[in-house]
C-alpha cells in the first residue's frame, strides 16, 4: 500500500473532505496538522517546500500534490467515490467547481470578520455579496437533490461532491448562516445528517476536532 | 460515435479549450454560439433549461456537462490528454484549480473595467489585487515549466491543463498584462507559442473567431 501524507493547518478547512477519503477507505496516513499557535514560524519553514506555497498537499510515496479538488479527486478515484462511469464523474466535478464558485462569497465574508472590518463593511458584504451568492448555489443544490432522488447528489451513491458540500454546509451551519425558517435551509440541514450517518465515517465525525471552518 | 454539443457565448472565453480538445482529436460537434448582439434574449430562453444557469454546456447523448473545467477533463480523459497515470492526471487537475485560483483577480479586474468604473479604481484593482495575484501565479507556471524540462506542464505531453493556461495567457496578452522587459513573461509567451504550434491545433488557432477573452 502507498504511503500517504496529508498536510494542513489544525483545522478542518480545505483538507477535511480528504481526511474524510482516507478514513471511508480503511487508510492509514500521517496526518500531518501545522499547529495553529505556531503557524507563523512553522508555516514560513514550510511553504517554500510546497508546490504552490499552499495548503493542503498529499504525498504519495513521495509525491506531492496541492490544491484541495485535486487530492480529493485522486484519493475519490483510487478509493471508489469518484462517480460510477465518465458522466457521473463529470457531473461530481461540476458539482465540487460550482460550490468552489460560491466559495469566493464565503471567503470575502470570513476574510472580512477576520481582519477586523467596521460591523457596517461586514454586513454589506453579507447582504450584497454573499447572500445572493448563497442563495444561487443552494437553489442549484435543492434542484440537484430533487431531480437526482437518491438523497445524493450523484448517482445513487456517496462520492467526494457529497463530502465537499456537506463539508461546507457545516461551516455555514457554525456560522450562522442557515435560518431555521428557511425550508431550503432545512433541507440542506437534512442532507448533511444522512451524509454524515454514512457508516464509517459517523466515528470520524464524532471524534475529530471541529474547527468553526 | 456519440453527437457532442457544446454551447456558450461567441466568444473564446470559458469554452474554448473544450473547442481545442474536440478539434485536436477530430471529433464533430455542434458549436452553438448564442450571438452576442443579442445576447440578453437569447440567453434569458435558455438559461432556465441549463443545469446551473450558467454556459458553457456540453451535451452529449442528451447529458448535459455544466462547469469549463469538468467539460475538459471529460473530454481530456476521453481523447488521452488528461496525463499518462493518476499522478499525472492530479497534477493536470491541481494546475488547471491554480488557474482558477488566479482567475478570481482577472475577473473582478475585466468586470471593473467593463462595468466603466472610474480609472482611479480600476488602477487601484490592477496594481493592488491583479499584479500580485498574476506575479505569483507567473511564478509558479515558470517553476512548473523549469522543473517538467519538457516545454509542457505535465509529463512529456500535451494535457488539457496546458490548453486552460495557453488560452488565458493569450487573453492577457491581448489584455496587455505581459511586459516586454519582464523575463518572466518572455518565457511565458514562448511556452505559448510552443503549445499553438501544436500539429492539429495550429489550423485552429489560425483560423478561429478570436476575441478578446
Amino acid at each position: 500500500m502507498p504511503q500517504y501524507k496529508l498536510t494542513y493547518f489544525d483545522l478542518r478547512g480545505w483538507a477535511e473532505p480528504a481526511r474524510q477519503l482516507l478514513h471511508l477507505s480503511h487508510t492509514p496516513y500521517d496526518d500531518v496538522r501545522i499547529p495553529m499557535a505556531d503557524t507563523e514560524k512553522s508555516w514560513e519553514n514550510l511553504k517554500e517546500k510546497t508546490p504552490f506555497g499552499q495548503l493542503p498537499v498529499l504525498n504519495v510515496d513521495g509525491f506531492d500534490i496541492p490544491q484541495s479538488a485535486a487530492i480529493c479527486r485522486y484519493l475519490a478515484r483510487k478509493f471508489g467515490y469518484a462517480g460510477k462511469n465518465p458522466e457521473e464523474e463529470a457531473w461530481a466535478d461540476a458539482i465540487v467547481d460550482q460550490y468552489k464558485d460560491f466559495s469566493v462569497a464565503f471567503k470575502t465574508l470570513i476574510f472580512a470578520a477576520r481582519a477586523g472590518k467596521p460591523q457596517e463593511d461586514i454586513l454589506k458584504i453579507r447582504y450584497e455579496i454573499f447572500n445572493p451568492s448563497r442563495d444561487a448555489y443552494f437553489e442549484i443544490l435543492n434542484k440537484i437533490l430533487k431531480d437526482n432522488k437518491s438523497g445524493y447528489l450523484v448517482g445513487d451513491g456517496l462520492t467526494w461532491a457529497d463530502l465537499v458540500v456537506a463539508d461546507n454546509l457545516h461551516s455555514l451551519e457554525k456560522l450562522k448562516a442557515l435560518d431555521d425558517d428557511n425550508e431550503d435551509h432545512q433541507k440542506l440541514r437534512k442532507y448533511v445528517e444522512k451524509i454524515y450517518s454514512t457508516p464509517d465515517l459517523e466515528d470520524h465525525i464524532a471524534t475529530r476536532m471541529d474547527t468553526e471552518v
